[in-house]
């Protein structure tokens, strides 16, 4: 829970990424000295380096097997796209959150088996259900670095655009080429924002099965009032299994498949951590932004952050006035008030941790003393302003996509847009089209459109739209698109444009993905035909971003070089910002203080259900599990220290958006819990890491071991693990 | 700070007591064969009971030393009326909180010279400042038992109001000959709701001053947000000092008074606590029902406080709706809405205490396992029912009585009425008057109906007085003192009423104070006819309550002796509900979890002032406090473990209102720290003691100490107290 932006796969959560393309890489530049507790999204290939530390804090794991992506543990780790599982058992099961898991349940309930607040348990694998088209496994397969068929022969005096497109046209190539194994989906995703490029293969599973989940009274307890809070009492797991065909190669749903025989799996372990226990953490974090400008800093604090909230707030108003006294519209509309709701929390929380501390400040420090540094050991004298520069223009760009954005408020010139932008591209042989409409795009996009009218109602999208316009008005005349103003309709005419628009069919809307340019030329849809007239500013902005984007890439990466070189002058770690790609952190269980004289955690329990229970969602157990915490009906799973079984636990690991679910393991490599969320005072960590307040929280094994042995007696699932228990 | 009603003294505070009568005593039934970890307002005479328990945490002082009245550490003890201090040098300079010495920093201020705002010190006796004529300080002489004299020849037979009448007529004359002496003043309490009586005599100083009080910015840092709160950093402390006549007695306020020569006094330790360390605290706790019945619990739970709060609500709507945009209204009343809300918080806080836990349930199974053992080993088959009786009795007459109050809500006709009550008592020889109407009582009243005029204002009170008759009328029937509604006047009619009385002019109202009832008779002022119409319901209310009184005063000391006797079989601890006498509680220095999850104290730091100041008050603390935590200029007083000087602490001393100002106490009797507050889960405890939760807030010593040197330089006050510093 918690992202601004719903992955366009299935999952959606704080710890969920803001990219479809699951990566995975093996290395990068930079070499480490000493590592500093805790801060790090380390990459697989680094871990040996961080040896003394591993030890310090107690991993027992070598680091040189760690680090190997072929051994145990790091090859039982699967992504969701969007969100990091793990497979559990040599059949394919892997175990997630529960808010992972969440549209697979979803699509499956209907009123007479309402499996989200029934929970869903798969006696026998005949009984598991599909999870549906969007949801996928990835698991990878191949790794190469190709920075150099990436970078080669670039010159210093291309422009932006030209040198984007360049590399933009060698990665879909190296795709391509990748993936004419239909099994496989390949990405080249950059590391230091373009200093490295690496080839990843991944096999696509695409027949996924629910296996098991909790009641939500269970996996989100505490639903939006506890997101991203703590004291927490949420058991967000729930258990998948990946199909292929009976040849083992991942096939489309059917009833033939066969389970996927999974390399190596995840032992449980039920005997438990306890304040100050080393953990590890690996997953796929999405997205971070730990070596930013502080102008950028400023730049996200001052405009852009504000400007989101505004906008977020305002749309939410609108929505909600539109669908006032209408069941139907608030049915359809409340998955994306959530999900505004979602980046809205996150984004105050950003709001809140800037005004808190003063990051921009202590990235001015830093800044400061890389620059003197620079002034000694650099070797580009223009680099810094150059820099500069290309930052500034960045910023200003922005601007105007975000006004861009704005007006895309609403689902119908979004979708009327894509359809044309469909057209355009398929004109071309699909390796010169733009990335996002590839013929490997199609169905995603397909699958948008369909998925639409779950989410759709005319008067609330014409309330939307109206109102963004009016916005965008209001907008300083720097944040104005060139040319733009005077394509948009007036807002009062909104009314007249959904009244001369058949988008809001779906099948006319999915039935516009055949036809070419001619026909989109020839519609007297209204939408369609503001759509073609937006293209050339469409065009414009896309070709600025390409010149901006090049120049950063040209830029960024000898800063970062810098960067790297100044901070192993000083001992300090390096790792790459977080990018869908496979990293581990570590860390201890701890707590930590948020306010002079209170400190939080480590440990919840399931007394603390008990506290919070008020028969009312989102407080509301299942009856039976409060009736076991009233008989504490503990047996095995109760701690001996907290003399109760522990619910979430937090700790000092460095997770993201995109660590949902993953897995986290005790210093033997053993599973002992799932990451799930981080706690409010965490949220800036995407920008700097405040070891003295950043945890992530975590569901314990022992709270899901004990909910599937005591209340929903999933004896099938625990015998399909491999558990250790504790001595009684 | 959070007491429902301000007592008539000259101090306010959560740990004020609701009694104007200080009193203290040695002795009362019930041994102790085992104590209950922290519960206990240990009347010192038990403390050599609870030896070994003492030992055991880690007191070293003799409990046979801590019993004596006349040695050190109790022989330092003062009662300010509402508020308990203690001496801290040989010259009379006593030690409390600064919300105690409130009034006597608020009457010193002028727009010029803002003491409350500044602070104030003087740095020589002469620079110190008269505190008030109702400041006083009450330093005990003598305790006697009086039980027999109070009790003798009371016969079972004997209707309540006969009863009744005899013990107060008994106990005014005890006073009486006790208070021929100016010097004193006497009371004679009573313990365990009349089992026991004991007459203390205090003498009384009349000259008391201001030494030196903080600003308000750290006396009050946090005001009413924080009241009930932790985390807490309130610098809650001020000095005063006695003075008394060139021959030692007490005398009127004068120049020609000399510092009162303190008999002992308490040496000041800077070495500071630690989690866990041993604390004793002694004081004066104001009132306690923790041996009430569960029908009490539930009458307060569902009938009393809720009707507190929603009259509490209504009043404080009408005076804000009243006084907008009228600055003289907004700040006359703002002590009066501050009064409300306190008590407000403080009944709000029981109720949630009451949700959280079922109370009731709680002492319904205490109540059933006496009743069984009763059954077994009571002497009086017919107590049981009689004590329900007689409950049931209390409370019905207790509804009348609220509705009483609530119909004197504003200041007209209840200065009305107290003016024709002091006349028609007048006409009795002074012995036989009225307790509240005595000689003894007079200047008291005087003080309250002149300092009047400083929260009066005629069109606020008399929307107060009119929103009052409105929800009066809306009261349940048996609410309604029969005969009264026939002697109202009408809501709409209040507007004449105003017009036609002159009693909100301050020498006209306190002129009426000399007039006797035949001048009130021929009087045409329209509260005055009001007062005088109403008088015979008063009187009605009255005789009832002494009937409902003495037959309290007959069951319950029968009961209360049956319980004494059932605790001491089952090994319980018994100690007498507060009644504002001195009293020591112990305890440690510890933390609590309010919620799973999370855990409070014990300690905050100077860090935290920082974290919480806004600039604007309530959190603005001085900007050289602010340098100084910035500089970390901590100097001796830095805790080692905290890294910080710490502001305040948490103990599990058992504290009620009226402990304000008590003085905290290191293992050997030196002074750690001042008692200001309560925790708000700790609410509940003047029912029930929950040790779990129930947390008492302390200022630390060491904040003391540190701001007075490095903030205030009160090198003078420093320098008079003894002070124990820590090895460096």
């Amino acid at each position: 829970m918690g992202t601004a932006i719903l992955p366009p796969v299935c999952f959606t959560s704080l710890e969920t990424n803001l990219f479809k393309v699951i990566t995975l890489t093996l290395a990068v530049a930079g070499a480490v000295s000493s590592a500093h507790a805790d801060e790090g999204q380390w990459q697989p290939h680094q871990l040996p380096q961080l040896k003394s530390e591993l030890k310090r804090i107690g991993i027992t794991i070598p680091a040189e097997k760690l680090a190997d992506l072929s051994k145990h543990p790091l090859n039982t780790m699967v992504s969701l796209g969007g969100c990091s599982a793990s497979f559990v058992s040599n059949s394919g099961l892997a175990v997630t959150n529960h808010h992972c898991a969440y549209k697979a349940i979803q699509r499956n309930s209907t009123a007479e088996k309402n499996y989200i607040s029934e929970g869903f348990l798969a006696r026998t694998k005949a009984e598991e259900l599909p999870a549906g088209p969007d949801a996928h496994m990835y698991i990878t397969d191949k790794v190469e670095n190709v920075t150099d068929q990436v970078l080669k022969g670039l010159t210093a005096g291309m422009s932006g655009r030209a040198r984007h497109e360049q590399v933009e046209n060698r990665i879909k190539a190296l795709i391509a080429d990748c993936e004419q194994d239909k099994a496989y989906r390949c990405s080249v995703p950059s590391f230091h924002r373009g200093l490295e490029y690496y080839r990843i293969r991944q096999m696509m599973i695409r027949d996924v099965r629910l296996v098991y989940a909790p009641s939500d009274k269970i996996g989100n307890f505490g639903g939006e009032v506890d997101n991203f809070e703590w004291p927490r009492h949420t058991g967000d797991y729930s258990f998948l299994r990946a199909y292929v065909g009976k040849d083992g190669r991942p096939a489309d749903p059917s009833a033939e498949n066969i389970p996927y025989q999974s390399k190596d799996f995840l032992v449980v372990s039920a005997q438990g951590l306890k304040n100050g226990d080393p953990i590890l953490l690996a997953g796929y974090p999405g997205r971070t932004s730990r070596y930013k400008l502080p102008a950028e800093i400023r730049f996200a604090r001052d405009r852009s952050y504000p400007a989101k909230v505004a906008e977020s707030k305002a749309d939410i108003a609108v929505i909600q006035a539109a669908s006032e006294g209408n069941k139907t519209a608030e049915v359809r509309y409340a998955s994306v008030v959530k999900g505004i709701n979602n980046g809205l929390k996150k984004t105050e929380g950003l709001l809140a941790g800037f005004a808190r501390k003063d990051l921009a400040a202590i990235k001015d420090g830093q800044d400061a003393d890389f620059r003197a540094w620079y002034k000694q050991h650099g070797d580009n004298k223009a680099l810094l302003s150059e820099l500069d520069a290309v930052i500034a223009s960045d910023m200003a760009l922005s601007e105007q996509e975000t006004a861009w954005t704005i007006i895309h408020t609403g689902e119908m010139l979004k979708s009327a847009r894509t359809l044309y932008r469909v057209a355009i591209e398929s004109e071309k042989p699909d390796v010169e089209r733009h990335a996002d409409y590839q013929q490997r795009e199609l169905s995603f996009i397909a699958g948008r459109l369909n998925r639409l009218e779950q989410s759709y109602l005319p008067n609330v999208d014409q309330a939307r739209f109206t109102a963004a316009l009016q916005r965008y008005n209001k907008l300083p005349e720097q944040a104005h698109p060139p040319g733009l103003d005077a394509l948009l309709p007036a807002p009062e005419s909104v009314v007249s444009l959904y009244q001369q628009s058949q988008l809001g069919n779906t099948a006319t809307r999915l039935g516009w993905l055949n036809k070419n340019r001619a026909a989109f030329d020839a519609s007297d849809d209204a939408f369609i035909r503001l759509a073609i007239k937006l293209h050339e500013i469409d065009m414009a902005l896309e070709n600025q971003r390409k010149e901006v984007d090049g120049n950063l890439e040209r830029i960024i990466p000898q800063y970062m070089q810098a960067v790297i070189a100044w901070k192993k002058s000083i001992g300090k770690p390096v790792y790459p910002d977080a990018n869908s790609t496979l990293r581990v952190t570590y860390g201890t269980v701890a707590p930590y203080t948020p306010r002079d004289g209170i400190s939080k955690g480590p440990f919840t329990t399931v007394e603390g259900i008990l506290e919070k229970d008020t028969g009312k969602a989102p407080f509301e157990a299942p009856v039976n599990l409060l009736a076991s915490i009233k008989d504490k009906h503990y047996g095995i799973f109760k701690d001996k220290v907290l003399n109760s079984v522990p619910v979430n636990f937090l700790s000092t690991a460095d997770t993201t958006g995109g660590n949902s679910g993953s897995a986290v393991l005790n210093k033997n490599g053993e599973l002992v819990g799932l990451n799930f969320d981080s706690t409010y005072e965490s949220i800036t960590k995407d920008w700097y890491f405040d070891s003295a307040i950043t945890r992530a929280i975590h569901v314990d094994i022992r709270y899901m071991l004990w909910v599937m042995s005591e209340v929903d007696h999933a004896d099938n699932v625990l015998k399909e693990m491999t558990i250790k228990y504790p001595a009684k």
